[in-house]
């Protein structure tokens, strides 16, 4: 909601109270549940922790980045990430790069000097891509109803964006706000994980399926979002002292469980899921007066939470 | 692209090479032309210089951010805007909101306290709404071929991101990245530009016809879409001292002509805004192994470039 800021307080008194009514929607809308109440009633088994296996801390002077990886889409991808984070590759590399509407992204910034240049211990340079993978029905797959500009089917797969193309037999990860993928040159195989990109702006969904993405930032987008845009080319820093050192990078099962971040995501594979899909299509906050009766993937949060306590003792 | 940082030189150094090979894309599109050979064969027909009526300045420290107003679709808020500007209400007042992947927000710090909140003194401080408006066979409209979620028909009308419904016969601005709306209470009459927001993240098409966009950023959008996400809710700053200051807005018209931003836009009704379209759906620079075939109106860049000196001195 684009609330003045004199409503600010206002809006987020009203956000836990259930209220059905001022809201112009059409007649068979009139349901539609709000976020809120989707959220205020959905229940335990709704929401899954972060596997710490999957999941990556980015560890930045501002604070934590935590990634949730997607062992499913790109598995050999995602092995290296873990594998290069377990030999502290990535500890002391930086943010070099920072393209308004598009990209941040992070590499060895002594990658064009040879006798500076950090190599990989037992983890890859470079792997064959995962640009796309074949549809299994064991994978779940929420379908979104709308349909999409780029793709036959879109929806979610285990919390993340997905397209689906039925006739190919393939499914892949959208580029999406938040996304992961790894840089890579001109040759297909030439990524691996070593350079690391994440979306900051609007979808570039020309992307899809020409690289590979291994993951999603669950929380900390911030910290990447509001990075100052490189002045050079492709919105690469133009001097050493801008580019944002990266302290380390960790899979969360080598951090001690209590330096852990307790968090929860929503599971997308349930009817919560599919009346929060619901409470987005057709807004029913009293701000709207035309809800748009439609959902683009990209428009679709996967809801995150502080774990509670009582999970957490799981 | 996302080239690793090894081959930002290579990329940029080929940029205006043409070059038609080693791309895999499908038959057909095999003779799309590279965004670089529309950039460059474009002639000076196909741009026009920013009109310093529909032009407005947002003086923040950092720098300025240059908006196109469109008063072709706005009209009573675009005057308001103006006239708001004329009087120097914004000058002073302060962005108070970035919320990320969502919206950017200047207005009156103190709109909560009677004595110390600033007034209009000639504009107004609310209008009627301006959501949309009846489609005009006169008004330009390229289409774009991909379709849209959201709306029946999408495509550009000078310069702007728009969406069309021939049955009902009304046109509307569209929530792209860069697009400037005028916040609100819940009433829809709530508005007028006294609050004005811009969308730093994924288009959130949902506000489409619940909010009155009145104008894009042409230039300086890292200016805002880089600041420091507010750690209150919606994204206010919680302290005064966070606060972005708003020097001034300014009409371009009033600003001396040595001091203003030569700048000139690519027109949107053109053969050449055509090829450029092309040139967005079906990438054939090296890099791309799948040229994605279709493109999202929020995807489309309209191009700005330095005023050429001839045509400065028109």
């Amino acid at each position: 909601m684009i609330m003045s800021s004199k409503l600010k307080h206002f809006a987020f008194s009203t956000l836990l109270v259930v209220t059905l009514t001022g809201c112009n929607t059409p007649p068979d809308h009139e349901h539609s549940p709000m976020m809120t109440e989707v959220l205020a009633s959905s229940k335990p088994e709704d929401w899954r922790p972060l596997d710490p296996e999957s999941t990556l801390y980015v560890e930045l002077a501002s604070g934590r980045v935590v990634i949730e990886l997607a062992p499913a889409f790109a598995p050999r991808h995602v092995a290296n990430v873990k594998a290069l984070a377990r030999e502290h590759y990535y500890d002391g590399l930086a943010i070099v790069r920072a393209q308004d509407n598009y990209v941040v992204q992070w590499a060895d910034p002594n990658a064009e000097k040879p006798e500076l240049a950090r190599h990989p211990q037992k983890a890859a340079r470079t792997l064959p891509a995962e640009f796309e993978r074949t549809i299994d029905p064991k994978l779940p797959f929420t379908r979104l109803p709308d349909g999409d500009v780029y793709a036959p089917e879109v929806g979610f797969s285990g919390g993340f964006p997905v397209a689906r193309d039925r006739r190919s037999g393939r499914m892949w990860l959208i580029h999406s706000y938040g996304m992961i993928g790894a840089g890579r040159d001109q040759a297909p195989d030439s990524g691996g994980g070593t350079e690391l990109y994440v979306v900051i702006g609007h979808a570039p969904r020309h992307l899809d399926r020409n690289a590979t993405l291994l993951g999603r930032v669950v929380q900390g987008m911030e910290l990447l979002s509001a990075l100052p845009r490189g002045t050079g080319q492709m919105g690469f820093y133009e001097k050493p002292q801008e580019q944002v050192p990266i302290r380390s990078i960790r899979v969360a099962a080598d951090v001690p469980e209590s330096e852990r971040s307790a968090l929860e995501i929503m599971r997308t594979d349930t009817d919560t899921f599919q009346r929060l899909i619901e409470s987005r299509r057709n807004r029913r906050e009293a701000w709207f007066q035309k809800p748009a009766g439609h959902i683009e993937v990209c428009n679709m949060p996967v809801p995150v939470r502080a774990r509670a306590a009582a999970s957490a003792a799981r």
